[in-house]
């Protein structure tokens, strides 16, 4: 892209608000340099123009990157060899309509190149999370991260924060994506945390540097925390939590959805519960769970959960017809357990001094019962 | 059906065990007096002959009814207004493979008719459920039973104790179903609970009266349990938890099955959140959404937890967007406000006025900032 365009993106972006869809067409109709152009012409009818107008005063383009650059950011813009492309499918109709417009350009804050994030996954949530939710997320993103999974997020309290720290034990790329500009740090509680990030992998940002975040941004960048990952685990969501806009995000740019549940009693996991509930989010449970989903296929297969296996799975046939007689609780006598089991009476004698070996049956005065080992 | 045939079952219940395919097999083809004969003559070379003739000494099928009665407890079979028909389910071909017959007959205690459950639903989980799984379960049968579907559990520790107890406290049926004779009590712990629901609704066993409960029986009442109702619900189970074998047999007869998450950290979840992982089990959070799967088409229909709504929910489009531009924490001079939001200076004075009216914003010093309530 030429210094011309590039210069025209970091004013549109500085001019704009992030995602517009108007503004997304015409930079794919016009190019970026005749479109500020046209908007610059105060004799423009739109509003968009007359907006544009009203934000234009003493503004120049040139001395915004260089005053970003002083601040350790870089703009990178559609075309450059960083560039994220996944993030492109933001150009997409039916996204378009939900002021899903694709960004200008980035600005990055970091060694890690948005280039490395096409296997990235976003971990979100509550920022009133509990601290069930922020354990697991944390293991989550480590579990990311330690498989070569980028993870992003949003640098926000609750969820986010411990996404984030989770991944920060093990070496890898670690993205916060702010509502605010690159170089803020929103919440200011988050300033240590959002500077780490910053000099160890990435901070980004759609809007222009020294920007404050706003509802509309916080809005905006939340669709692009889905665009730039392979798939979204929200973590903890009460019923309308922002958390739930990154995960429609997902769900219109046919990313991976997945949730973790909790308890039905609380209220932080309602919003979760009801986007599996409904089909749109996948359940999952650990690290790995998610790996399976976004890993390349065939690279994670999930060993389902399964309990140690047990002495009595490895009887013979007989001998555990004989062991399912003897009674859990009350002692029961020979003959009877030779009835119950439609066993002869000598096989049955020998099959019990078998079980007691093994420990599963015991013998007390009233007759034979079964061991805590055999009801495990 | 005859006395005799009655009778008939009578012997071949106390005489085999449940489920087991070739008895099944062979009442459907010959009858119930024709297989006891066969059975009962010692020349015959099978080897289910040789473990009913073990069994069979001494023992007369009208002394047993009889001795049942005098216990409170009925004999329910086939073709008996009584019968509950959905148990045939049990006949099909796949399921017999599993030790999957049909009962010869069910012994009852109580006024509960077993035809008055074809919209029952089953509350099922972990023995050694949590507090959360307890209180839960207790909630969902409660709810179950007011909207007029009878509950049914296996009178265990845990999570059926829960279901059964949060069951009681509405009238309706609240039917156990055991796996040794309906006039016993397993565990004897329950022994009040049992003697409750059998004098206010019905405990069921498939075994004769006296039996004891065996590891093999167990397996055979899920069976029943799932096969009883019109779906099963899963409050807690572990990775190997008896309440996945009712859950496999709530699959295997296309009956609804059901699944009730909690904490990925809980072991008792564990098998649960296997159950909605793998697409068998639909993940429910209450008993309205239990009722949703189980109803009648059109009769409940659950409406999603929302938040409530909130002030800047109603506002116009214009004062949201200046909104949008106002910080959430530092506060920001008008001026810069109007220049985020590309809105006409005075405009934005007059919207400010009227969101501070609404109390959205407030002015400090340092400019406006949005309130608390805003946040929400």
């Amino acid at each position: 892209m030429s210094d011309a365009a590039r210069l025209a993106r970091v004013a549109l972006s500085r001019l704009t608000e992030p995602g517009e869809p108007k503004i997304a067409a015409l930079v794919a109709q016009m190019g970026a340099v005749a479109l500020l152009e046209a908007l610059s012409d105060p004799a423009q009818p739109t509003p968009e123009a007359r907006d544009v107008a009203t934000r234009l005063r003493g503004f120049d383009p040139e001395t915004d990157l260089a005053h970003g650059e002083r601040l350790g950011l870089r703009y990178v813009v559609p075309g450059d060899d960083e560039w994220p492309v996944q993030v492109d499918d933001l150009m997409r109709a039916e996204v378009l309509d939900h002021r899903g417009g694709p960004p200008l350009g980035l600005w990055v804050k970091g060694p890690t190149r948005l280039d490395e994030l096409s296997q990235a996954v976003a971990v979100v949530g509550s920022r009133s999370a509990t601290t069930y939710g922020t354990e697991v997320a944390a293991g989550i993103a480590q579990a990311l991260v330690r498989a070569g999974h980028p993870v992003v997020s949003g640098g926000a309290y609750g969820i986010d924060q411990a996404a984030h720290r989770g991944a920060l034990v093990v070496e890898g790329a670690n993205v916060a994506v702010l509502a605010c500009g690159a170089d803020r740090a929103y919440p200011t509680a988050h300033r240590d945390l959002l500077d780490h990030l910053g000099r160890t992998s990435a901070v980004v940002a759609e809007v222009s540097p020294g920007c404050a975040p706003t509802r509309g941004r916080f809005l905006s960048r939340n669709r692009l925390i889905a665009a730039l990952t392979r798939g979204t685990v929200v973590v903890e969501a009460a019923a309308r939590s922002g958390a739930l806009s990154t995960a429609s995000w997902a769900t219109r740019l046919h990313r991976h959805l997945m949730g973790v549940p909790g308890p039905v009693t609380s209220a932080q996991s309602q919003g979760v519960h009801e986007l599996i509930r409904k089909g749109a989010a996948s359940l999952v449970t650990r690290g790995d769970e998610v790996l399976e989903v976004v890993g390349e296929a065939g690279t994670h297969l999930v060993t389902p959960p399964r309990a140690r296996s047990r002495p009595r799975d490895k009887l013979p046939r007989r001998d555990a017809r004989i062991l399912d007689a003897v009674p859990l609780a009350s002692p029961a006598p020979i003959s009877s357990i030779a009835t119950t089991a439609g066993v002869a009476l000598l096989d049955v004698q020998a099959a019990l001094r078998r079980l007691h070996r093994d420990g599963l049956v015991e013998l007390s005065d009233r007759g034979w019962v079964l061991t805590p080992a055999a009801n495990e």
